[in-house]
């Protein structure tokens, strides 16, 4: 994969170098997205900024607003649509020096039914989504650099299924404006690359504040809780495996692992994502579904049908649900520094079907507390099975810096 | 001014009768607005819908996406823009049977610099800001009812200023989504109508909360409290009267009215209001900053270029002075029933060059509480002076029967 801060370190010889880097990336692109098709449209070429960012291609998931780029929304209804403004977060990633590499293929407003995009590890099978060609993009190795969104888990469990890290910052960490939106109260632009190292090093830049490129954590005391998310149903051997794996090297590196009991709360929480994302999505869609419902693919109409259903009292409890969640987990952040959990069931759906689950990512996108993943191991099938890291709300720099410890320990899976 | 229960009471009757009440407000636009200048663009017709509002002919603020009508933000650089999607709100109008009379007037971009639009009770004085064309359409009699938002003050000053009824309800009452944003955290959709009983046979019939619709309140017995808000400055005398005289018919109805102390916590949160605003508003408007700066308005283009200096640690620490305002806010709720508040320093200005002052409203809109006003009396210069009523977050229905008992008492200054 390309890593972010190395690029950023050559490019900062100069322009010619900066755009060397993007012309690499640009070719590494074309070379391999015939077969990934991690890509809904590109400029005809990357000219590098100025910046810490210059020199990094960044991919922009397609449900972004850009004014140089249609957004499509992975749907016939937005064909060619052409936005007037860029939104805040690709004039922070200009103003940073980046340069905008492409929009990243999305699936249909960010909900279930999947994008073109192809799993770069087995093409065959799922990238997961909704952020598809921002994690197969990434994890192809094209651009070091891609922007997400996660309503569920549509950050984490491509990542995870494509090896590549990621963080779902804090709730409204970085700016949702001009990003289309599904459920306001959920959704969260986060950032995918090579490693930790890299998010970090990019969220800071992107957002002004340096705490974000964190040192790794150290481990030795370190208190960590497992949730394996009881509430959420049954996880994949490899999966557990994989949460396994991690807690026995951060054992082995001194940090104290608990057990967390999943509180009464939290389980409610998790239940409670439902009609607060149905209530919302509903209103979000209303224009699409009143007046382009032919046109919207079977899932999400299917959905969106359903969705109709919730009232405004469902909501209201919906909502109260989620602020005793938020109550409970900060009694869950003063037994642990972090939580390690599932990122995803286990590997990737082994079709373009589907674009796997999100149940494990719900609850933490619904707490607004920030997660990360990181590139952790192999499943049985050969593809790439990881874990995610969930800290306190506003803490990004912290799950960062533990983060950044525990890939030290993992090394790479390359 | 056109009252919006007694229109679809009509309207009721039948597709002709809606038909008839559109109808009157088209011809009431085109015979008032040549003066008035509410209006910044307007359908060649208006086709009644089915459900509660329908015959009602809603303005829509220029800031709100539609899909059959162009966007202007109140700016050259969205001249002649059109979204692809209505947003919610519009969805919302339309499901519920109204029909978008036009869009109204708005400040560039819901900030300071006046808009066109003038005010209907003196055509040299200032309708107020920003939602200036919703509050003078209303307030002239060619329409029932429209939508505002409010950000600092850009609901309830303006209908204060024109003598209309309005309601910012509480934070994310109403969607946002499709509406340009100024600062995300503070963004609230409202609506101005005639009278409260109006507003809440509105609110309820676009969210679907019947409860919304509420009977006035029985005001023996309910606690009052009078906030002058001193944190603020100082307010006119014309505003010192109208919260006297509103307080001494409450009192007279056997409400009891209680002097309140703002606790400090309250006056950090108003000043909070300020950094929290400028932080997001600098990455709300960064691209028309970066690309469009020589086309915005003077006061926007300084005011931008000041808030640039606004760090994460400022808005991080403004956050925190929020919350703890909010708390301040709970404790004030179990004193009183309902706050009453002057809705703005006095009389609208005797200019068109200014929109008025939004400090008496700026501490609420950051709490999220929702606030209402109702037509009261005139000024020593003629013009109407009003007051507010704030209630406790998410208590809309409480606020309205309240803004409904309250008006039963003073009539009309029709």
């Amino acid at each position: 994969m390309l890593r972010a801060r190395e690029i950023a370190r050559r490019a900062a010889v100069g322009q010619d170098a900066a755009a060397a880097e993007l012309k690499r990336s640009a070719e590494l692109i074309s070379a391999k997205d015939g077969d990934v098709r991690a890509f809904a449209s590109r400029p005809a070429m990357l000219a590098p900024g100025t910046g810490p960012l210059a020199g990094i291609a960044c991919g922009v998931k397609d449900i972004i607003d850009t004014a140089g780029l249609p957004t499509g929304m992975g749907s016939p209804i937005y064909d060619g649509w052409q936005p007037r403004a860029d939104a805040p977060i690709v004039m922070a990633l200009k103003a940073a020096g980046a340069t905008v590499a492409g929009k990243t293929q999305t699936t249909a407003f960010a909900f279930l039914d999947p994008a073109p995009t192809r799993n770069p590890h087995e093409l065959d099978a799922s990238p997961g989504g909704s952020s598809a060609g921002s994690a197969a993009a990434v994890a192809a190795g094209m651009i070091p650099l891609a922007l997400g969104t996660q309503t569920g888990g549509s950050v984490i469990r491509p990542a995870a299924y494509c090896g590549v890290a990621a963080i779902k910052p804090s709730y409204a960490l970085l700016p949702t404006v001009g990003v289309k939106p599904f459920s306001w109260s959920l959704d969260t632009v986060g950032l995918m690359a090579a490693s930790a190292d890299d998010l970090g090093f990019a969220l800071a830049a992107l957002t002004g504040r340096s705490d974000l490129d964190a040192s790794p954590a150290e481990l030795k005391g370190l208190r960590i809780g497992i949730s394996r998310q009881d509430f959420a149903g049954a996880s994949d051997p490899a999966s557990d495996a994989a949460l396994k794996r991690v807690a026995d090297l951060a054992a082995s590196a001194g940090a104290k692992l608990v057990d967390l009991a999943s509180p009464a709360a939290l389980a409610e929480a998790f239940q409670a994502h439902g009609p607060l994302q149905d209530f919302e999505a509903v209103q979000a869609l209303a224009w699409e579904y009143a007046e382009h419902r032919a046109s919207l693919p079977p899932k999400l109409r299917a959905y969106l049908e359903s969705a109709r259903a919730t009232t405004p009292r469902q909501y209201d409890e919906a909502r109260r649900l989620s602020r005793r969640g938020r109550d409970a987990c900060r009694d869950v952040f003063a037994e642990v520094d972090v939580v390690i959990s599932h990122a995803a069931p286990g590997e990737a759906p082994a079709t373009l079907a589907s674009t796997g689950d999100s149940k494990f990512n719900r609850l933490w996108t619904l707490l607004g507390t920030p997660c990360a993943t990181i590139p952790l191991m192999r499943g049985p099938r050969g593809l790439p099975v990881s874990f995610q890291i969930i800290g306190r709300f506003g803490h990004d720099d912290h799950v960062i810096a533990v983060a950044k410890a525990l890939e030290k320990l993992v090394g790479s899976i390359g």
